[in-house]
């Protein structure tokens, strides 16, 4: 099956796209969390998205779901690793694949570098995601590199398969593991290199690692690493008034179009950038 | 005294534009209607303005107002005719006069076509503001094409100055009046022209009148005849992603900088303009 739009991110940008594509009777795939937005469910007060004065972030998530739930818009559960422009559609990667004619990337901006050497061996030793690849890794030696919470559980699904798992906490991740096979290592990575099929990974204090694979699992990866060929500035997609990217029929909206990084801006792009999907598989047919 | 930001305009652009001014502690002046938009507020439902599934006009409009109210917004009820940049700020011209150093135009776009040789004569001899200009033609014969109820109460109002009012009721416009020197013309005006200090207007069954001042009550006026020097493109004025014009200062947000034109799209737009402008602000100190 192939949808009409397939929008990444549930943030204001997200939803927001996907409310004005469904209005216009497309078949759209909206992948995301039925959280919607940690960023957003965690704002402790938001003053400036019209109509909802001093508003608490939970609520106005709760008011944004309500919505989807109106219009009858579920929230497909899955993190894409990569999009693939095919000509005359994406394919989208994730825990399960899918095709899309349009896409709109809404998956909000990480101000995370990356560690020297991981963009150009992504897919070759270093991963995006354990669910997808960890059984390519079975009875290896892996490397979790992890951002957020979410990584401590993908790297107890890891220790189920493969013969050992070191995992390096980033950021304020404090992890604690009962299996054996897991080991903590606290130095940051400053370097991944290939080695034949082995991952070196070098750290801070000059120590080394070798292992079969290096997971990095943050909350956003890099638009162009994500969609290979997409044109970026810095952090973020570079895009026309209409959202429009430099790849056909691949639009963006809030964070990762730019600055200024606001809910109702990224609810306002949400809407053009469904409008301008709708148009784009108007012209094609 | 000299505001920092002149919004001109209550919908949702406008309002949105202000909140965010407001939170960025800047000396506001919101220019509209207590009513804030007509368009909004005759809206039957609105479906993607996310948050609010399903909504009536009335009940959004109803709940920016509460959130303008939260944040001690006050409307200053007024239509604004000009809007001349003086280099260091911009002057408002309504029913009274206005300083700001910046301002966003958040007016709305109106489709239609001025009359043939109107934008030639504006303040001279033509007239966009009964209340403005009315006093200037005491005892004199004008005449009032009006494309709006509102333009009709002007009529009441300049009969009471003047010698004879003619009003052409455009559009869906009814008017009935007791004066008895208000006369109602029902033909459609096609050229003003002027001669010596006495404007002749042409009509589509090739009667003429000469008058001494021809007033043209719309909703909106062109935005390139609004702002003398503004950069526009057919109804919409030319702009960057940022909100910015053609004049340094001068910001737009809404229908006026161009489609799609939506609420939702218009409330990210206020957003964006009004940090444009506080930049513009800090910019200059």
């Amino acid at each position: 099956m192939r949808y009409d739009i397939a929008i990444i991110g549930t943030g204001p940008g997200g939803v927001s796209a996907a409310i004005t594509s469904k209005i216009r009777n497309k078949n759209i795939l909206l992948i995301g969390s039925n959280e919607l937005s940690k960023k957003l469910n965690s704002a402790e007060e938001i003053n400036n998205y019209p109509g909802f004065p001093k508003v608490k972030g939970s609520i106005l998530k709760d008011a944004l779901k309500t919505h989807l739930d109106s219009l009858g818009i579920e929230i497909t559960e899955d993190r894409i690793n990569a999009v693939y422009a095919m000509g005359d559609y994406f394919m989208l990667q994730g825990k399960n694949s899918y095709e899309s004619t349009s896409v709109i990337l809404a998956c909000g901006m990480e101000n995370v570098k990356s560690i020297d050497g991981e963009e150009d061996l992504v897919g070759n030793g270093v991963s995006y995601c354990a669910t997808c690849d960890g059984a390519l890794y079975k009875n290896k030696e892996v490397m979790v590199v992890g951002y957020n919470d979410e990584s401590i559980e993908e790297t107890e699904f890891l220790a189920e398969l493969c013969s050992k798992v070191t995992f390096i906490p980033m950021g304020k991740v404090k992890p604690s593991f009962e299996k054996s096979n897991i080991e903590i290592k606290n130095q940051k990575p400053i370097k991944i290199k290939a080695q034949m099929r082995k991952r070196i990974v070098e750290f801070e204090d000059n120590s080394e690692m070798i292992v079969d694979c290096v997971f990095i699992l943050r909350d956003a990866i890099k638009p162009g690493t994500l969609v290979p060929g997409l044109e970026t500035e810095n952090s973020n997609v570079v895009c026309g008034k209409d959202m429009s990217t430099n790849i056909p029929g691949c639009f963006v909206c809030g964070d990762i179009a730019g600055a200024p990084y606001q809910y109702i801006k990224a609810a306002g792009e949400g809407n053009i950038a469904a409008l301008s999907a709708v148009k784009y598989i108007t012209n094609k047919k």
